[in-house]
């Protein structure tokens, strides 16, 4: 009982502790215009949209371990904030602050549960598996979904160019065929009413 | 492909309507006195936490099935509203409101996935199953904690009494003995600290 009840202590203080990742705010809005978007209800999406999409993976997944990584891929934003997507200073030291951020958080959880967070979010980093591709789909797709429905302003509002968009929807392409048909489609249409410059 | 594109369009309209999920907000406030949380967050931390703490469910779960209930319960309020788990007048109506809710918007995708989510609402809703019992364990749990470490200033707020609290936690208890030695544990404190009077 001592043993099991220091576990679920370590357990509790993890569960407390992601709750900060309500107050990390994103560059995305909320559709209708709303306000910005946090990691959590990203996560939360991401998740939901994989398992609503999973016809479209390109290779066959276990959907259940992609919709882990969708919840836990943002957990390091807590210490390491969010970077945009298209910041190119502080991409350069994002993964130095995420690393640490992991290496934190993830150590208030029980060694096996600590070995086994990091493993599925390094496999999601690492962008090897097909699991990790459909997911990085879903982290790419859920933003352009939202951005779209609110004419690009997200793209407008930082100055985006259409070029560096496409470059980063190689990675939905390779997760899948079928949401990048879409994902190109709706950049068109914003090239077209001049949300997004060539 | 016309009908891929149909089906596609409709799996979108779907995603893009339960943004609106990340308007509803709850009674709880998140953790260090923070703001009140919203639904899509709340299902977040729920599927996290079922994934975190299944080796407590009291029968063995398909915790893929699980954390998609956690997901996805809380979508019919986007129509329906957030009840209090305390609101007795609103408690009377929470049924019929959340079934005209889950018609309309789950009716939003193509059949086959319209079935499929229904069929995993109401299983949560009939709480017969392990995995219904044990995402109902998370459903308490989760506010649970972030109250608690509040010092229970959602319960001071609301008047609630210890009796009224305990009646709920009997769900918790059939999803998870061990989940409610710690609920009991929590409340007992929460008792004594006068933050929930008998």
């Amino acid at each position: 009982m001592d043993y099991q009840n220091e576990r679920i202590q370590k357990q509790i203080a993890f569960a407390l502790e992601i709750d900060k990742e309500k107050n990390i705010f994103r560059q995305t809005h909320l559709s209708g215009h709303g306000r910005n978007e946090n990691d959590a209800e990203h996560a939360w999406h991401m998740a939901v949209m994989a398992y609503l999409f999973r016809e479209y993976a390109n290779e066959p997944v276990d959907i259940a371990r992609v919709m882990l990584m969708c919840l836990i891929h943002d957990i390091v934003e807590i210490d390491a904030g969010d970077t945009y997507a298209y910041d190119e200073e502080n991409l350069k030291t994002q993964k130095a602050r995420e690393d640490a951020a992991k290496e934190r958080i993830f150590s208030l959880l029980p060694e096996d549960q600590k070995e086994e967070l990091t493993v599925l979010f390094d496999e999601f980093e690492a962008f090897q598996t097909a699991e990790s591709k459909f997911a990085h789909a879903m982290d790419n797709f859920q933003p352009l979904l939202l951005n779209n429905s609110n004419e690009g302003g997200d793209w407008v509002a930082h100055g985006v160019h259409a070029g560096t968009v496409y470059g980063r929807q190689v990675k939905t392409r390779l997760g899948s065929e079928t949401l990048y048909e879409i994902t190109d489609r709706i950049l068109k249409e914003n090239i077209r009413r001049g949300s997004l410059p060539e």
